[in-house]
This record gives structure tokens, C-alpha cells and sequence, in this order.
């Protein structure tokens, strides 16, 4: 690998940060958005966003902007999640969630924040031209909007305590998880200026990725614990939330990981001839954790 | 004047209600998203974006979709605004709020929605070219984001209940909303691209703009009722809230409308030989609404 990535991590969260300290009008604001930044996380989404730049051979300081306005965007709408109206979680990368430190009040604006803000930082980005942002911005908005992530929010809610289908299940995981997970690649796409015949396929590669995240998520849920998922174990259960876990069982769910990590690198290993695909198949293996 | 203005309102309304007529994912979101649009109110935004643009001789169908997203912001603001952990309000234009219709849950992710759609919507408009949607996009985010009305939200809650000086009232009402009844005259600037000689004063006149604009509210939570401004009278008091009228008095705070309005007339009229002032001479004859 050529770039040090954990470097690009570093440098995408510092911009965010950097941004919410140009607050002059509410010291509250500043620190609350700030707040859930800070607390940590895996920052997939921006790694995913720099991988498939490097897959791509781009220069990953043209995604440093967008990588910090994805992650901006996931975060806001893991503050809004966690709100006793929505999910009602006391709990999040283990700190206490925004507002059982700031309040509810605070934290719905800092949700609301870092979602304007995340827009208002890719039109300052110095290394796009107007074109590249207004794509990025229209996807960024497109996938984490109406027939996105919100969408996706409003299902799993409504669904809540109630018997849905599998295929039910799966369209929650599309709309509420799956279209932020795309995202970075269509982002990198856009940056690296990618062809459509290998754009197509990378896509494909971040549906199945997404799914990927999802199982993974619902078996830690089952399996992890407060300390290494930052969450309540058997959360899901206690909310008698429809799961992979819950449809397949536990080995059933470890099963449908394999088979989706196979399919994922039957799509990369497609593109080998055309770009250097070894850091996307480690995004895979990173997060894929294949039962061993 | 040569356009209707009203066909132009219409138009806005329309271009949001179609663009929320595209999800495809959560009927809940479409009906609670569209509620508090279809609720109505004095689109003094958008109408001051015609106006001005009108004023600058730039053609209006340019500006339908950058008004429909500058009231989709404003709509969300005072959805979240409402809330049980925000103001607390039952009836906004007269009608139930969108949570006491759709429910916490629901109206938390029907303003995410009105925010996050409003970039893409302004992404899709055929009428602009990229620069032009950067910097309308940046203006918008600027205005309602953290150094705007995010902070200005902020800084009214934390002022409730308590005794806050004059300079403090100004400070909160100047971003509240004071920057969302600038940004109108800004993106008109833009579109019809009008020189630094021209909107300076014009940003200048639309602060004035802001500051009668909340007066003549501060005048109406006292003297109007639940018909006339959708509103229960007195929640201003109930709330202990400063306000222009308590700081002033009712007859201070009708002179100092006066006195401001003044001051809008004198910079509107330095610009006479240059642009058609008409049009928001009559915007200031509409809101202003003096003391007869």
C-alpha cells in the first residue's frame, strides 16, 4: 500500500473538527457536534471512500473533504437515531450518546449540524472543481435523503415489534444502511473519474458490502459485548427487532457472510485487469470476518 | 411589475411537492414532509427571492428551484423548532404541528428529510449551471447551519427563562432568522450574477429586513391571535422569552419598526438608478406593516 490510510483517517476527522471550531455563535453546538466525532467509531466510510480511491489510483487528498462530509453525515443520523423519540439508546461506541450528555434539544441540533455543515464543507473543498461537487453533493443527498438512509430509518421504525418478511428485512438494510456504504465508492468514482464499466461493477461490489456490514452487525449483536461492539449486547432482541440472526439463525446468518464475501470477490477479482483491487479485497477481509 | 409573483409561489410550492412525490421508500416520510408544506404560511422567502430577482431584471424561472429549497429549510426548521424538546408548540399556521400528526419519530425524520432534499433538489435544477449551484448550495448550508440558524436556535433555548441583555436579544434574532431573510437576496445576487455595488446595499436592506421582520412578530404575539398568525397569542410571555415588545414596549417596539423601516427605504432608494427598487419597496410596504 502505497498511502499510510490510518494517515487519511486522521486527516478527515481533523478537517471535521477544524470545520466545527469555525462555530462563533453557540459554544454548545460546537461541543456537541464535536462530541460524537470524537467518540470514535470504525470511520468505514471514509476508509471505504480512500480504498477505492487508491483501487482507482487517484490522489487521496482530493477525498479528504468528502470523506469528512460522509462521516459527518453518518454520525448526524446516529445522534438523531439514538434520540429517546427514535431509538432510545443510552449507549454508543460506549460513551453516553449525544443527548444524555447535551440534552435532547442540543443533540437534535447538532444531528441537524453536522448535516448542513457536511454540504457546507464540500462546497469549500479547494481540490474539486464545481462539477465534481455538485455530483458528490447530489449523491451525498440523494443517498442519505428521502429514498435513502431517512427512508430506510422510517421503515425499521415502523417495522418495530411487528412480523415483517425477510424481503422486508432486507429493504430496511438497503435504504437505512446499505446507500451510505455505496456512497464513498460512487464518491470515488466521481473524483477518480471513473469509467461506467468499471464504476458498474464497484457498485455491485458496495450493495453486497453492505449487506456484508449488516449480518455482521446483527451477529455481533448477538455475539460481541459493550466492550468491543460499544453497544449493549442483545439489544436487537430486547427491542424484538427483525434480524439476519433472528430469520437464518447464528450459523445460518455466518453462512449467508461467506457466501456474500465470495460473491464480493468474484466483482473485484472481474476488475483485476483494470485496477489495483488489493485495497478494496482488504476493506472485504477487514470487515467481512469470515467465521473461522 | 411584469410577473405574477403568485405563479411564481405556486411554482415553488409545486417544484417541492413534486420532488417529494419521488420517494419511493416511506409513504409516512412523503405525507409527513409534504403536511407541513401544504400547511402554508406567507412564503416571505421565496417571495423575496422574486422580488429581488425581479428588482435585479433577471429572469424568475431561475430561481423556482433555489426558492423551493430555501423554503424547504425554513420548513424544517420549524418543524424540529416545534418539537416537545425544542418550543414545545402544538399549532404552527394554525394547524397541529407535525408531531402532534405524525408522531416524534416521524417528524424528527420528515425535517432531516425537507434539509437533506433541499441540496438535492437545488443539485437537480436544469435552470444553473455547476458554480452557480456551488455557491447557492454553499450560501444555504452557511446561512442555516451553525454560524446561521442552527446557532441562533441554539443560543434562543439556552436564553429561556432568563434575563438576557438587548445586545443578546439582537445577537439571537440576527441568526435565528435573520440569515435565512438575507440568503433569498444573496441567491438572487447570484443568479443574476449583480455586481459587488449592487449587493452590498441589497444584503444590507435584507438585514434591516430581518430585524423588522421579527419585531412586527414580537408585535403580533401580543396584538394578533390564533386566527390571524396561526399562533396562540401570548406564548412569547407564557414562555418568559424577551422579545422587542418587552424590551421596548408595544409603542417602543412600533417606532423602532418605524425607524427601520426608514432606514430599508433610504438604502433601497441609493439604488434607484441602477435596479428597479419597486418590487422590494414592495415587499418592505408588505411586511413592514406600520403603525397607522
Amino acid at each position: 500500500m502505497k498511502n499510510d490510510m490510518n494517515e487519511y483517517l486522521i486527516k478527515a476527522e481533523s478537517r471535521i473538527l477544524a470545520h466545527l471550531q469555525t462555530n462563533r455563535v453557540s459554544k454548545t453546538i460546537e461541543e456537541a457536534s464535536s462530541y460524537s466525532i470524537k467518540a470514535g467509531g470504525k470511520r468505514f466510510r471514509p476508509y471505504l471512500l480512500f480504498a477505492a480511491l487508491e483501487s482507482l489510483g487517484a490522489d487521496l487528498e482530493k477525498g479528504v473533504g468528502a470523506a469528512a462530509a460522509v462521516e459527518m453525515v453518518h454520525t448526524y443520523s446516529l445522534i438523531h437515531d439514538d434520540l429517546p423519540a427514535m431509538d432510545d439508546d443510552d449507549y454508543r461506541r460506549g460513551e453516553p450518546t449525544n443527548h444524555k450528555v447535551y440534552g435532547e434539544a442540543a443533540a437534535i441540533l447538532a444531528g441537524d449540524t453536522l448535516l448542513t455543515e457536511s454540504f457546507h464543507l464540500i462546497t469549500l473543498d479547494t481540490r474539486l472543481d464545481p462539477k465534481q461537487k455538485v455530483e458528490i453533493i447530489s449523491q451525498l443527498s440523494e443517498k442519505a435523503g428521502q429514498n435513502g438512509m431517512i427512508g430506510g430509518q422510517m421503515l425499521d421504525i415502523e417495522a418495530e415489534g411487528k412480523n415483517i418478511t425477510f424481503n422486508e428485512l432486507e429493504d430496511i438494510h438497503h435504504y437505512k444502511t446499505g446507500q451510505l456504504i455505496v456512497l464513498p465508492i460512487k464518491i470515488a468514482c466521481i473524483i477518480a473519474e471513473a469509467s461506467d464499466s468499471v464504476m458498474e461493477p464497484l457498485l455491485e461490489f458496495g450493495d453486497k458490502l453492505g449487506i456484508l456490514f449488516q449480518i455482521r452487525d446483527d451477529i455481533l449483536d448477538v455475539e460481541g459485548n459493550l466492550e468491543t461492539t460499544g453497544k449493549e449486547t442483545g439489544s436487537d432482541a430486547r427491542k424484538n427487532k427483525m434480524t439476519y440472526v433472528r430469520t437464518y439463525g447464528l450459523e445460518g446468518a455466518k453462512k449467508e457472510l461467506d457466501k456474500l464475501t465470495g460473491e464480493a470477490e468474484t466483482i473485484l477479482h472481474s476488475l483485476a485487469d483494470e485496477i489495483d483491487i488489493s485495497h478494496l479485497d482488504r476493506v472485504l477481509q477487514r470487515f467481512a470476518v469470515r467465521d473461522k
